[in-house]
C-alpha cells in the first residue's frame, strides 16, 4: 500500500499544514469530524490497494476492444472494483446531502480521488468523469435533471461523459459544429459527432448520461452560440425506467499511448443507427438556457482541472514511491569514496548521489505538486464555507489564479518525476515487467486534455492576471508574502528560504507589469507559456516553504526529509526562473518573428 | 521522404559546414568524391523511405513473438528492408576496403545512419548492431576471426549482438559472473546469463555472432578480469559451413516501452540446451588477450556512444518534421490580433506564437543535436586520416571529451522535442494512429542504454575533463573560443551571440576549476548530471554559432531558419546554464546530505 500514495504525508498536508479540522466547526461540515475524514481517506487507500491497483498493468495490457455485438469489451476487474468504490458512495463525497452526497470538504475527496489515480487512473476515470458530469448536472440543472440524472450517477447505476471537442474543434470550442433541433416539445434533436469521449461507450451501468455541447440553430457564432444538453445512450420510460435506445452510435475507438484502461470514443450523435421514435436525431433536454452553455461548462472548469493536476500529481507520487523502493533494493556500483576497489560487495543504488538527485526531485515535484492540489482543492472549500464574504472572495480570487498552474505544473513536472523513476530502475524502467513505463505513458496525457499546456499558459496571463484589475494576481502576491513573512519571524534557514522567494517574487511581479504595459496581448502573450512555467516554479516554491514552516521544530526522518526536499527545490528548481523571467522582461520576440517558411 | 530527415540540412551541414570534401584529397580516401557521398547519402535516404519507414508502425504494433518452436517471429518486412540494405554493402561503408568495406567518411557514414534511425530505429538496429559487432572484431580480432566472421556480417549473411549486461550487473560491467573455462584446445565453454541483449536471438541470417564479456577462472576480480569471446549461435564445420547448434538459448524476451521492432532478449549460456560436441556449455573463442576485454569494448565505445546520440537526434528529427507538417495543415483558433471575433476562419495552428516556440525549441533541439553529431564523426575522420599527427591527437581529445556530450544531449533533448511534436499534435499526438507518440517512446530508451545518462555524467566530469591534465578540456575550450573569435570578426548579431558565448565558456572553465580545486571526486561529483548538462548546453551553444557563422551572407527561407533557431537557442536555452553553473559553484552537497531514511 506504501507504493500507492504515502498515507503519513496526506496527513501531514491535510492536518499540520492545512489544518483541514479548522473546517469542522462550519455549517457545511456540521456533524462531521477530523476523524471521520481521516477514516474515508483509510477506506479509500485501501479500496485503492485492493481494487485498483491490482489491475493496473493489465488494463493497460488489455485495452478496451470492440466486440463482434458493437459492445466495448473491458477487462471483468473494472467492473469489479468500480462496484465495490460504488457500495462506499465516496463518488459523492464532496456533494450536497441534499442531492444525495455526503458532504464532505472537498479537500478530503481530492485525498480520495488522489488514491484512486494513484492506483489506476484508467479505471479511476470512469467514476471521475461521472463526478464531473454529476457536478456539472448539480450546478446548472433543473432539480427535475437533478433527480433524473443525478441520483442514479450517484448510486453507480449511471455514468456520466463530457462531449465537448470534434475533429476540427479541439482547443476552440467556439467552432463546435454539432447541431441540436428543437422538437417544439422542449427537447431537441441532436445531429454531429464528437471525438476523444473518454467512456463513450461501455457497459458498466444501466445508462450513460452524455453531457454534450451543440449549437441551436440560429445561434450567435463562436462561443457565445454554445448550448449544453443531457442525451442520455438509453432514454428513460415516462417511470423513469430505461427506456429504448437512443441516437447515440460509436463510431470508433481511439488508441492512445497510455491512458489505456479508459475507453476513448468517437460518438456518433443523430447518425440514425438507432431511431428512438422512428425518427433519427439523438434526443437531447437542454441544461440551463440556450447560449449559455459554455459559461455553465466553465463554471465547473476550475475543479475539472485541479482533478487533472491531482492525477497527474499522483502518478508521479506512485512511481516516485516504486523508484524509492527499487533503489533501496538494487545493489549496483560502489561508493565514490571506495575508489576502484571492485572486490567489496555492491551497495544499493540509493547510495548514489546521483540517484538521491533523481529520488530528490521526484519527491520535490510530487509532493509539492500534492501539495498545491490539496490547497486549491481547501480553496473549494473556503469559497463555499468561509463565514466571511471577503474570505470566499479572496478564496475564489486565488482559486482563478492557481487552476491553471495547479492544472498545468503537475502534468509537466510529475511526467518529469515519471521519467526520473526509470532511470532510475535502468533497463527495468524500459520494461513493462515493471510498472514505471505505464505512468511515465498514462501521464503523458495531462499536459493535453482539459486544455493543453499551452491554452493554461494563455489562461493565466491573458485573463487571470488582468482579471478584476489585477485582484487575483495581488491575492496570489499578498499570500506569498505572508508566507515570507512568517518565515522571516521563524528565522534562521526559514527566513534564508524566504528572502530568496522574496525576490522570485517581487521579479514575477515585476515582469507581469512589463508585459501588460502596453496593454497589448500580441506583446503580452507569446511568450506565456514562459510565464506559466516561471510563475509555477514560484508558487511550488512558496508551497515547499509552507511545508518548510509546518515542519518547523519537528524531528524524524519524515521532518528531515520535508526540509531536505525543501532545500532541494529552493537550490535547483527556483533559480530555473531567473533566465524565463529575464526573457520575458526582454519582451523577446523570436517565436512571433519566426516565419512558417522558415521550418 | 521529406518526413524522414532533411537531405537540405544534411546538405549544409556536410558541405556549407563541415566541408566533408577536404576529405576527398587525403590517402585512406582515395579515389572518391564528394559526390559519390551525396550519391551514397541520396540511396539511403531512399532505402530509408521505401523500406524502413513503411512499416516503423507496423513493427512497433506486432513486437517480436516467441513460436511455438521457439523460434523468435518478426513480422516480414524487417527481413525485407535489411535484404535490400544489405545488398547496398552499405553496412560496411565506413570499414577498410580490405575487409571488404567501402572505406568512406565516418561523417558519411553517420549521415546514412541517420536516414535509417530516423525511418525505422527498431529495423536499423538489427544492422547497427552488426556492423557495432564487426568493428569491435576488426579492431580487436585476429586476421582469422576477422576472416571467419566478420566477412559474412558484412556481406549480410551473419549478424551480431553485444553480450554485456547481466541480471545483477548493468551499468556496473565489473560485477559480470558469467564463466569461460578454457579447453586446452585454443577455445572456451562459456556458462552464464546475459541481459538486455538486442537482437539477441531471430532468424534474420544464417548465424548470429554473440561477442560476449565473461571471466576466466582465476581472472582478477572487477573490471582488470573480464575477457572477450566470439561466441556464435551455430559452431562452423571446419570448412566455415554451417555445423551444429551452440549452447546458446533464449531464455526470455523482454517488452518494452518502445524500440519493440527490435527483439531484446535473455540469454543463456552453457544451460545444457544444445550439447555441442556433446557437452554443456558455450563454446567461445577468445578476442584479443585474456584480461583485456573491457579494454578492447571501449576502444569502440565512442563510435557506439555517438551512434545512440546520432539515433537519438534522429528519431527527434523525423517527429520534427512531422509536427511541422501537422502545423502547417491543421487549422485551430485565430490570431491574436483578431481579438474576440470568432466569425473569421481558422488559421493554420503553425501561426500561433506559441506553436512556433514549440517548433524552433525543436528545430534547435534536434538540428543542434545532428551538428554535434557530424561533427564528432568527423572527429573520427580526422582521427584516422588526418595528415599531421598533431590534428590526429587534437581531434582524439576533442572526441573523448565530447563523446558523453554527444550520446547524452540528444538523448535528453530530442527526446523533448519528441513530447514537443505530440503536444503541437494535441489529442492527435497522443493516439497510436499518429507516428509521434512512437518516436517519443523509442527515443526514452537513448538515456538508459550504452552508458546511462548519470554514467555520461560521471565519465565526463569525472574522467573526461581531468585527462592527461586537462588536455582535452584544453582542445574543447580553444574550439570554442576559436569560433567566438571568428564571431567576433564577423562583427554585428555574430560578434554579439559570441560575447554571449564566451562568457558562459569562461564561466564553465572556472566552475570546472572550482569543482577540482580539491581534486577530490566525493567533493567534484555528486553534481555530476547537473555539470554534464550544463556543459551540453554550452557545446550545441557552439554548434549554433558556427551554423550562424556557415550561413553568414547567405539569403532564403532555409538560412533565415538557421538563424532564427540559433537565436532561439542563445535566448531561450543557453541562460538555462546560469543558475546550474552557480549551483555547482556552490559545490552544493544537498544530495549527498540526502538521507536514504529520509525518503
Amino acid at each position: 500500500m506504501t507504493d500507492i500514495l504515502s498515507r503519513r504525508d496526506l496527513q501531514f498536508l491535510l492536518h499540520e499544514w492545512l489544518d483541514v479540522g479548522r473546517l469542522a466547526g462550519r455549517d457545511r461540515f456540521d456533524g462531521q469530524s477530523p476523524q471521520d475524514w481521516d477514516d474515508v481517506l483509510d477506506l479509500a487507500a485501501q479500496i485503492a490497494a485492493d481494487r485498483f491497483a491490482p489491475h493496473n498493468r493489465k488494463a493497460d495490457a488489455n485495452e478496451p476492444t470492440v466486440g463482434e455485438d458493437g459492445r466495448v469489451v473491458l477487462i471483468p476487474e473494472v467492473a469489479e472494483a468500480l462496484e465495490v468504490f460504488n457500495e462506499t458512495g465516496l463518488i459523492a463525497a464532496s456533494m450536497d446531502q441534499e442531492v444525495g452526497g455526503m458532504g464532505l470538504p472537498y479537500t478530503v475527496t481530492a485525498g480520495i480521488f488522489s488514491w484512486l489515480h494513484a492506483a489506476n487512473v484508467g479505471t479511476a476515470a470512469y467514476q471521475m468523469l461521472t463526478a464531473g458530469a454529476a457536478n456539472l448536472l448539480i450546478s446548472q440543472g433543473s432539480p427535475e435533471q437533478i433527480e433524473t440524472w443525478v441520483e442514479p450517477m450517484l448510486e453507480g447505476r449511471f455514468y456520466g461523459t463530457m462531449c465537448l471537442s470534434e475533429t476540427q474543434a479541439g482547443s476552440s470550442l467556439a467552432d463546435i459544429a454539432t447541431k441540436a433541433v428543437p422538437q417544439g416539445d422542449g427537447s431537441y434533436r441532436l445531429f454531429g459527432s464528437k471525438m476523444w469521449i473518454s467512456a463513450g461507450e461501455h457497459e458498466l451501468g444501466e445508462n450513460i448520461v452524455h453531457l454534450v455541447l451543440a449549437k441551436v440553430p440560429g445561434a450567435p457564432a463562436g462561443s457565445r452560440g454554445i448550448s449544453l444538453f443531457v442525451v442520455p445512450r438509453l432514454l428513460l420510460d415516462e417511470d423513469g425506467g430505461i427506456g429504448e435506445r437512443n441516437d447515440v452510435s460509436l463510431a470508433g475507438i481511439n488508441h492512445k499511448m497510455g491512458f489505456r484502461g479508459t475507453v476513448n470514443t468517437v460518438l456518433g450523435f443523430g447518425e440514425g443507427e438507432h431511431r428512438p421514435g422512428g425518427e433519427a436525431g439523438a434526443i437531447g433536454y437542454l441544461v440551463g438556457e440556450e447560449n449559455k452553455g459554455l459559461a455553465g461548462m466553465f463554471h465547473m472548469m476550475n475543479e475539472a482541472r485541479i482533478g487533472v493536476g491531482l492525477g497527474a500529481g499522483a502518478i508521479g507520487y506512485t512511481a516516485y514511491l516504486k523508484a524509492v523502493r527499487y533503489a533501496r533494493e538494487r545493489p549496483q556500483g560502489r561508493p565514490l569514496a571506495d575508489g576502484k576497489d571492485q572486490t567489496t560487495p555492491q551497495v544499493p543504488i540509493i547510495e548514489h548521489a546521483d540517484v538521491k538527485r533523481m529520488l530528490l526531485a521526484q519527491k520535490s515535484y510530487v509532493e509539492g505538486a500534492l501539495a498545491l492540489n490539496l490547497y486549491c482543492a481547501g480553496l473549494v472549500d473556503e469559497q463555499a464555507s468561509a463565514p466571511e464574504e471577503a474570505e470566499r472572495d479572496r478564496a475564489g480570487l486565488l482559486l482563478e489564479i492557481l487552476t491553471p498552474i495547479a492544472k498545468s505544473w503537475p502534468s509537466q513536472w510529475c511526467l518529469e518525476a515519471n521519467s526520473l523513476a526509470i532511470q532510475v530502475h535502468g533497463g527495468y524502467g524500459y520494461a513493462r515487467e515493471y510498472d514505471v513505463e505505464q505512468h511515465y505513458r498514462d501521464n503523458r496525457l495531462n499536459a493535453i486534455h482539459e486544455g493543453t499546456h499551452g491554452i493554461q499558459a494563455m489562461d493565466l496571463l491573458g485573463r487571470k492576471v488582468t482579471m478584476k484589475g489585477g485582484a487575483a494576481f495581488g491575492a496570489l502576491y499578498e499570500t506569498v508574502a505572508a508566507t515570507v513573512a512568517r518565515a522571516g519571524e521563524a528565522g534562521g534557514e526559514a527566513a534564508e528560504l524566504g528572502e530568496r522567494l522574496e525576490r522570485s517574487l517581487a521579479r514575477l511581479a515585476e515582469v507581469t507589469g512589463i508585459l501588460w504595459a502596453d496593454r497589448d496581448p500580441e506583446v503580452a502573450l507569446p511568450n506565456a507559456t514562459v510565464y506559466l512555467e516561471a510563475a509555477g516554479h514560484v508558487v511550488i516554491a512558496w508551497a515547499w516553504l509552507e511545508q518548510f514552516l509546518a515542519a518547523a521544530g519537528e524531528e524524524g526522518d519524515f521532518y528531515d526529509g520535508k526540509r531536505q526536499a525543501a532545500r532541494y527545490f529552493f537550490r535547483f528548481e527556483l533559480p530555473r526562473t531567473g533566465p524565463q523571467l529575464d526573457l520575458l522582461a526582454s519582451l523577446d520576440d523570436t517565436t512571433r518573428a519566426m516565419e512558417d517558411a522558415w521550418f
